[in-house]
């Protein structure tokens, strides 16, 4: 995706800074495994691979809404953390999406791209895709209050 | 809360019919123990409970957003099936959620009302709400596709 | 509508105070006459009456979209106007909206109602109705950032 | 942008064509003066430019909301009407936008992406910018009820 920014945003925490970040203030995002892995981070966009499990699934063999939230939401967190830093915790006001096409029980990856980065509010952008498939399963905006810094 | 169609529309499932028919459906929703119970059906209405656990806390004590998305969602797909009936399966083809007041860790309340039942689309509002709290938790719109019956 | 804050809010202006703010602050909203019109104020919430004219007509004789979300916007405004005071401008940072019914080329009530009204951001709930309708033209939700006070 | 379906969509109209339509059937549109050009057309989307004047303005110099939704709404119909061609009328079902920078006083132009046209439901993702911006000034995305063809 390319960079929406005109002065480009530059990312301030590393793939491995954001999994020790999670794995200590989150751990209850893996409760059941390791589900969440950050594939990719560049300026203003971060990419988040979900690995759904039996607890996913709904009829007919695909993933459950919200599940996909839920991932749309963690990944949209950590591209906001990866350049903000780990000391202000943003928090989601607002979350729009709309499900496209059924995935399959099969890896999810989530595309996150900065719309804005203000000093009170983040918009990002999320695609959620799945290989092979005809487009995209998901899409959605979420909304986060920054706190004061 | 008011109904809001003018014909004011009739439920034709009864709280045990929509426990039967989720729990023969979508037996996943029950994966932790039952934490989704239908309090009240009326026209054009349903309130659903959840009793969350330690899976659904977030830091602070708080719920996950994920899972009041969860909520708002199997609240919103009941109250279609209770004025529709189990056969025609209605699939979430967008969600709208603000995020209002931090809960805390117990029980949430879901009162949903149906905006819109047409043919090809139904459009549901739902407000999450815990007790002694100064106002929702949260606000959510929710469409939903219905398959030609 | 019933306030859904707990400790109910009080509006600070009167229906007067609130259209001589908006002729002196928004004249374009009345550059094709006086189309928008208060009626009604209470805790945590308004009613504003919208009088269309050809321009807002579409095919099939009914209201554009655009001008439904004109009102919807100028009666969320006005609602958190009407209890904050006209010290602080706040502005609109997301809105989305449910399109129900297309209304006739006749006045249309839009019924306001604070959902959340923090120090930061306030949260208004909005319902589009027209006399005799089978139920809602439209519901929106809009979020708008109040600048510190 | 780049195509966001694996087998590329294929405009069956012209830009003159898309001209011709709205001109014959949304004279409205041009009330002021033709202020709505469409500059692109390409495999699942299409660019609009919107020239403002006087009526679309806000305190602060900036463009009024509900003109950045008419622009992001016809703009969505004229990708929908480029690929299904000017027999089926879509009908607006819901949007939902972030106003993410106050734009100036100029021209906003305005790139549509199809995220899905189903047989029932186009889901299209719009983002208004203008040149020398910092960024994009919104973003939305519009649901669209496809009528049976």
């Amino acid at each position: 995706m390319r960079a929406l920014e005109r002065q480009a945003m530059q990312p301030i925490m590393t793939i491995g800074d954001i999994h020790d970040f999670l794995d200590r203030e989150f751990p209850q995002i893996h409760a059941d495994g390791r589900m969440l892995v950050v594939t990719d981070i560049g300026p203003g966009r971060l990419t988040m691979r979900f690995a759904p499990n039996e607890r996913h699934l709904r009829p007919g063999n695909t993933i459950s809404g919200p599940s996909m939230v839920m991932l749309a939401d963690v990944a949209a967190y950590a591209v906001i953390l990866a350049h903000v830093g780990p000391v202000a915790l943003a928090v989601t006001t607002s979350l729009n999406i709309n499900f496209l096409r059924k995935p399959k029980l099969a890896p999810l990856s989530c595309e996150c791209r900065i719309l804005k980065l203000g000093k009170r509010l983040a918009v990002i952008d999320i695609l959620l895709m799945q290989e092979n498939a005809e487009g995209p399963a998901a899409q959605a905006t979420a909304t986060y209050s920054i706190p004061p810094r």
